[in-house]
Parts: structure tokens; sequence; C-alpha cells
């Protein structure tokens, strides 16, 4: 499996699209405001959780606009998502934990009594654990993966990405980024009589995938396995990307606007960064889905497999622009956030 | 060079201390709680740099406590930033920006502005830009590293750390820890005649080494190359771990306490997180030595050379108390963050 992590190595270190580099070097944040509009990806209202907390001090509008993982990820979690919002289930509850460098969470603060926890919507399906991580099949090796999910560049070599935590080196795996979402890729071996081999009879890769920790996804709250978390206890990632949680903890999508409106949240003086006193919490005034939500703007993501992210993407790993003298070399699947932005 | 990396990745996955593991598989948090006093190191009061910020809207006070990088690293810009203090430069002046998921910067807000900018003291000296790397020598191969500073495990493969952007096999690094600090770490051949060599002719290691860009690091401010800051302008990241700054910026130490005093802040609505307003900024009402603040608690850091730490480093890299369903295998260097807490 030597040869395994070496091959991946060397695609982390390529440079992307180098063949048809621009003449001028340009900051990553030039290279998506050039992007064709045809390398932009819309998103579905419909794929959309509106969560608007109290204004602020001020009288200052807080909106948080989540995406949704689309399939084949964390379905079940997902669908639990939408019956909840269609219920209205957040609405006048808070956020109630924001921890500094890891996590805020929102839900019911009485959520573990029994006799005050705010009623469950109908319907709320329970999700096993084997459904952290999605199994994948891409394009037989050599093609041009038009099928998707295809596997974009680049292809990361990731730490944490492994089949066994004793050995790194039996099948290391990668992260990059498909249908516009950070993931992680560790190809699985699917033939029982060739050990060495990475495609199945037919020549395609399977490959295990799952959505990562970085910063702004969306994860779901749990209690103590084999609990794997309803859906209506929500957290998002304020700090340095809790890896560790991967594929212990369902993700679920990501906050694409108005994170701000909880990262800056006073921090919790309690254990977890709960805070003390119930008047400390942020009030939830409602959660809906995008659609729901009259006067939304239309948002749209920068395509993973397109050729502006490859170039975005190598330009987050190599910084050419005026202000650096030295490119790292490299980047972590979350030191790239995928861009999104606003339909103008 | 091959080997080398082979080498290291193997180093990254070996679970740390497998011979005497506790019975009982703790938090890392717990690690920390039960390691003997002689594992931890007292930092000096006199490396210590208090920031007062102006109390909040509810008049809690707001201190920032960072502690200073010790030598060999960033030795210029540390003497820089204790004249700065000892000449009382930063009172009354204020945090600027505010970037989400990057950075708090403070200083002077006119310091662009000749007429306006706050005079810096005499004697601060410029610093070269080949300061951002310092070369250590490690112990001999194999020898137990009783000398300072050593390396202390684990050492984790990478990304960010390689000789040149465009091959991360050709002196692929590792990260690590050493005198109480998050370390990149790349061998260098300091043979001419023997290029597979990765020790001089002594058996000793050399190895240039950078401390890197986790959250709450403190980095200096500065204008283009070949500008590299006086240390005036100073910030501290508050996101995810901005590796691309590592060699291109000084890191001149960590926030070891107050620091969501920073992080809460709102967020700056100009480019790059500035604030719009001179009334949004927030005052500094002084920054002083930690030696001339008194009634200042003594702090300590958990050594990066103890048995407690490689036990703390695995358990951060291998989660296997109760909440946790699979440990992850790996850690990269800032999602190990190291334990710092007041003396008793």
């Amino acid at each position: 499996m030597h040869k395994t992590l070496t091959a991946l190595a060397v695609l982390a270190a390529a440079p992307l699209g180098a063949e048809d580099k621009p003449a001028a070097p340009l900051a990553p944040s030039e290279i998506v405001a050039a992007a064709p509009k045809a390398d932009w990806s819309a998103i579905a209202a419909t794929d959309l959780l509106v969560m608007d907390l109290a204004p602020d001090a001020k009288g200052k509008p807080r909106r948080v606009v989540i995406q949704l993982m689309p399939p084949p990820f964390s379905q079940g979690w997902v669908g639990n998502i939408r019956k909840l919002a269609a219920a209205r289930f957040w609405d006048g509850l808070s956020v109630n934990r924001v921890q500094d460098n890891y996590v805020v969470q929102w839900g019911d603060a009485d959520g573990d009594d029994k006799v005050k926890a705010r009623k469950l919507p109908a319907g709320l399906v329970t999700v096993p654990e084997s459904e952290y991580v999605t199994s994948i099949v891409a394009a037989p090796v050599g093609a041009t993966p038009k099928t998707k999910p295809a596997l974009a560049n680049p292809q990361i070599f990731d730490i944490y990405v492994s089949q066994d935590g004793s050995d790194l080196l039996r099948g290391a795996g990668t992260s990059g980024f498909s249908m516009g979402w950070p993931l992680a890729l560790l190809p699985v071996n699917p033939r029982k009589d060739n050990e060495d081999s990475d495609t199945d009879v037919t020549g395609r890769q399977v490959i295990a995938s799952w959505p990562v920790h970085c910063y702004g996804m969306v994860g779901v709250g749990r209690n103590l396995s084999p609990d794997t978390g309803s859906g209506a206890e929500l957290y998002t990632v304020i700090g340095h990307a809790p890896r560790h949680l991967d594929r212990n903890i369902a993700v679920v999508g990501r906050v694409i606007e108005g994170i701000e409106h909880l990262s800056s949240l006073p921090r919790g003086t309690e254990a977890l960064g709960f805070y003390k006193a119930a008047k400390e919490r942020t009030k939830i005034r409602s959660a809906r889905m995008g659609n729901e939500v009259s006067g939304l703007p239309a948002y749209e993501f920068l395509s993973t497999e397109s050729e502006s992210f490859a170039r975005y993407a190598d330009a987050r790993a190599n910084r050419r622009d005026a202000f650096f003298i030295r490119p790292a070399g490299g980047a972590d699947v979350c030191n790239i956030p995928v861009p999104v932005r606003r339909v103008k």
C-alpha cells in the first residue's frame, strides 16, 4: 500500500492547471471574481434552512442561512431537519452553547428534561451510525469523470483519513471536493481476490466518503452512542476544524451566510461553553426552509468540478499574490473554503 | 527522499506510549488534569504581554494575556514588542480589524497616516525576512534527546511543511512540539557530499523550523515585502489555522488567556474585516509586560517533552473516551493545543 500513499502525495503536491496558469499571479478571491457564470451552480431554496435569531442589542436583524448536504450524504438526518422546520420546531428555542474555538449549538435547552422538553414532530427516523460514511463509486480509472460524483482536484493527503487508526499507511486516503462539498475520500479495496487492487472488476474505484468538520459546517448533536441524534439539536464549527468529530457525528450542511451572528456571540462560561443563565441564551425567532421565506436571495457556489475551482484551490495552496513571499505548497481541505455568493 | 517521507508517516501514525497505556481510556482533558506537577513548566511573567481592553458593555473587564515566543524564534520582533510595551505604545490605541474565521488585529488605526501616526519608540530593530525560519540542531539520531530543543512526539506529517512548493516529496517535513510550542520541522541536508543524508558529519539532524499559525497564535502585521513589521501592529488567529501565513509573517506568541474577548468581538464590515467607523473599535486601555502587572496569576504550560504531553497528544489524535465511536488515527498540529493553566 506504500505505492498508494506515494501516488496520493504526488497528487496533493502537483500544481493544478499548470499548463494554462495565468500570466499574472491572482489572489484566490480574484480567481473567484473572474470565474465565468457557467462555473457557478445554483443552490435550490428547498435546500436552505433559514434561521432568524432575535435582533441584536442595537435592533439589527440576525439571519443565518444554512445549505443542507445533498444526496448521498447524511440524508436521514437531512430529512428529519426538513420535518422539524415544517413543524416549526425551533421557533422560540435558543442558542444554548458557545464554546470558543469549537462550536455554537442550538435547539431545545430543556431537551434532556422529560417534562419540559418540546415534543418532536412525528415521522422522524432513527439513522444508524453506518450512515456517517457513504460508499461512492468513482469513474473508471483513466476516464474523464463525467458522472457524478466526480472527484475534483485537488486530492489532498489527509492525516484524518485512514482505514485504521493505528496505521496511516494502510488504506491512507485523501480529502477533496465533490458537488461543492469538502469530503474525505478513502479508497476501499472491493476485491477479496486481489488485495493490491484499488478498483473493482470493471475498473471503477470504490471510495468510502464522508463530509468533514470544517469551519462553518453544521452537524447533529447527539447523546452517547448508539444515539445518532435526530437533527433537533444542531451545531456549527466556529474554530479550528475539529476533524476528530468526523465519522463520529453526522454532518448535515454548512452556514453560507450570517455565521458571524453565531461566531461572535458571547462564550458560555459553564462546561463545554453552555450558558449559565437562561437569559444569556440567544432566542431563535424562526427557522424555515428557504422556499418558505419570501424575498430570500438566490445563492450559488463555485462548482468544485470547474476549472475555476481548480485554479482557486491551487492559489489557496500556493499564494503568489503580492503579500506573499513564499507559497506553502499545500493546503488542508478546510483551508480551501468553497466560494458561495448571492446571485446578482 | 522517498524513504524520509515513509519514515515520517510511520512516526505520525504510531500510537504513542502504547506500552503503558492506561487501562481506561481517558479524555485528553483528564490526562492533562492527572499530569504530575513535574510535567508543568512555569511561564516567566517577563515573557507575558498583558493587554487590558476597555470594559465591555456591562462593565466587565477584558484582559488578554499573551505569552511571547522563546529563543531562538522571532526574537528580533519579540525584543521590539518589549520596547513597545515599555514605551506604553499601545495605551489608548484599539482593536481595528475583526475578520471572521481569520484574525483580530490591533495597533494604531492611523499607522499609515504620516501626520496622525503615533510615534514609535527609539531602538526598534528591522528584522530580515530570513528570521521567519530558524535552523535548529537536534540530538544525534538514536540518542535520547536531552538537549533543548528536543523534538517531542508526535511528529506529524504536515502538508504545509515542504522545501519547495512544487514537490511535497522533496524534503517533506513534519510538525511537532518543542519547548511548549507547535513548530514546523523540515530536515535540511547539511552535507553537499551526500544528498541522501539527513544528518551532518557528527550524526546530528539539522532542521529548519518555524512557529505555525494555529488558533490563538499572535503574529506581526506588516506591509508588502520586504517590510517585516516592527511588532507595533499585532494580530491573533480566530479561525481555522491560516497556515499559508507561515514563513510569510513573524509569529511572536500566543494568547494563553482571554482570547474570547477578541474572538467574540463584532466582525468589521469593511474589506479584510476592518471597522467602518472609529466608534466600532475596541479601545486598548493598557498593554504591559507581565512583571509590571500587580496581582497577575502565575501560569504554566504542559511540557511538550513530558510523558503526559505525549499521552495527551495521542488522545487528541485517537479519541477513545465515551463520546467517540471511531478514533481519527491522526491530528494536525493545530488540533493539539498545548495546555496552559493558572498555577494553583
